[in-house]
C-alpha cells in the first residue's frame, strides 16, 4: 500500500503522477487538496472567505455554509473529476469520492472558535472538525475489486453533515489502518527546506530523534505538518517522504528517497 | 429496483425526497441535474455559457473546457455532495460518483456542431457526446454492499475525456440494463401538462399509442423527454412517471401515480 498526498497548488504535475502511478502494481489510497482553485474560485466569484481571530490570538478560516459549498465546487468537483480524468487517461482506475459519500471519512465537528464580539466571549460554531474514522469495509471492496480511490474534502459529521477537515489528519487515519509502505506527500518545493529563503536548501533525511527538534524549531504550517508526520511515524507509517511534485516524474522520484526522508 | 431522477431545478424538495427513500427497502438508483447551480454559478463568476447556432438553425451549448469545469463543480460537486449529505441526515446509504469515476458512464464524443464562420463551413468540436455503456460490474458491487448510488454528469468518453452528455440518457441507459418496476421523473411542475400555460391541466395518462401522438405535438425540450420516455418504455421499464418535485412526499406520491403516468 502507498498513500500519497497531493497538494493544492496549480504547479504539481499530475500527468507526470498519473504516468508513475500506470507503472505501479500495488493498492493505493490519493487524497488530494485544492486550496489554489478554491481561491481562485472565490476570487471569480467575489467571494470572502471568512477569518476571524480567537480569544487566544489565532487567526482561523470560518468553515460556514459558503465555504463548504465552495469545498464542494472546488475540491470534491473540479479538482477531483479532473485529477480522475487524468489518472483514467493514463490507465489508473481512479474513482473519486468525498468523505461524505458512503460515509467514507466519518468526523467529530468542532465545539466552536472562541472569538471576543463586543466585549463579550461567544462560541463560533462552525463547519470543521477532526476525522475519527474510515469506512475501510468501502474503501477495502473498492480496492480489492482494482479501484484507485481519490479521496478529498468534505468529510462527515457525527451528525451527517459535512465538514471541513485537515487532509493530513486524513492521511493519518488512513494510514493507521492501512500501514502503509510509502506515504509520499507531494508539495511545490523540493521537501523540507532547513532555510526558507533559500529553496535549494532540502533536508534529505529526518530521522525519528530530529523530528522533536525540527516541530520545535519550526512555526504554523510547517510546524503542523512535521507534527502530522511523527504521528504518522508513530501510527505504523514505515517511511514518509515529502517530495516536489513539479518534476516530470514525481511519485518516481519520491519512490528514490528524492525530498525528505522521515523515518 | 426504481430509478429515480432528480430535476436541476431549485424548488425540487430533497428533504421530503430522502425521507422517502429512507422508507423504501429496494435497490435504487439516482441521477440527478443542477441547472439552476450551474446557472447560478456561471453568473456569480460572471461567466458566460457559449451558444453556437448551427447551419440547421438550432441553438447549443458549447461544452467547451470551461463548460465541463462548470458542470463539475455545479453538478459533480456542490449539487452531488449536498443530496448526498441530505440523504444520509435521512438514513438513507447514498455514494455520489459522477460519469467518471470508475468509468462508471462511458460516452462516444459528438463528432460536432456544423456552423458557418466568416462564410466558411466549420465543424466545432466540443465535449459533448451520448453515453453508451455503464460500469454495472461497479454498481452491482455497492447495490449488492446496500449503497445508493447517486449520480451525475460529465460522463467519460471513448478516450477518457469528461464529457456533457444528457441525463435522460442516462437514465435510459441505466434502465436498459436494470429494467426498473419504476422510473420516476421528478420536476418543478405537477406532471405533463396538456396547456403549459395552465399549470394545473395535468395529463394523468399517457399509454403507449398516445405517445407519439404527444411527441408530433410537442416541441423543444418536451419533445425530446417524451421522446426519452418513449425508449425507456421500449427498453423494458415497467412504468415510468412524472411527477411533481415540489410536494412535501414526492417519491411517495410518484408511487402512488401522482403525475403523469406512462405505461
Amino acid at each position: 500500500m502507498i498513500i500519497l498526498k497531493i497538494g493544492g497548488g496549480k504547479d504539481i504535475n499530475i500527468t507526470g503522477v498519473a504516468e508513475d502511478l500506470a507503472a505501479l502494481s500495488e493498492p493505493l489510497l490519493i487524497v488530494h487538496g485544492a486550496n489554489a482553485w478554491r481561491d481562485e474560485l472565490a476570487g471569480r466569484m467575489g467571494w470572502e472567505i471568512n477569518r476571524v481571530i480567537s480569544v487566544s490570538g489565532f487567526s482561523s478560516t470560518l468553515s460556514d455554509t459558503g465555504l463548504i459549498d465552495l469545498q464542494m465546487m472546488a475540491y470534491a468537483g473540479l479538482r477531483n473529476k479532473r485529477i480522475v480524468e487524468t489518472l483514467r487517461q493514463h490507465g489508473v482506475n481512479a474513482i473519486g469520492l468525498s468523505g461524505l459519500d458512503g460515509a467514507l471519512i466519518r468526523g467529530k465537528r468542532n465545539a466552536g472558535i472562541r472569538v471576543r464580539q463586543k466585549g463579550k466571549l461567544k462560541l463560533l460554531k462552525d463547519f470543521s472538525g477532526k476525522p475519527r474514522s474510515i469506512n475501510s469495509a468501502l474503501l477495502d471492496m473498492l480496492l480489492e475489486a482494482g479501484y484507485v480511490p481519490v479521496i478529498t474534502v468534505p468529510i462527515i459529521d457525527e451528525n451527517n453533515r459535512a465538514i471541513n477537515s485537515e487532509n493530513d489528519d486524513i492521511v493519518t487515519l488512513l494510514n493507521s489502518h492501512y500501514k502503509a509502505r510509502r506515504v509520499i506527500q507531494l508539495i511545490e518545493e523540493k521537501g523540507l527546506l532547513s532555510d526558507p529563503a533559500d529553496r535549494d536548501s532540502l533536508v534529505e533525511k529526518v530521522t525519528h530523534a530530529d523530528l522533536e527538534t525540527w516541530i520545535n524549531k519550526e512555526q504554523g504550517r510547517i510546524k503542523r505538518k512535521l507534527y502530522a508526520i511523527g504521528k504518522l511515524l508513530a501510527g505504523g507509517a514505515h517511511k514518509v517522504v515529502i517530495a516536489d511534485g513539479r518534476v516530470a516524474h514525481p511519485v518516481n522520484a519520491a519512490l528514490r528517497d528524492k525530498g525528505t526522508v522521515f523515518e
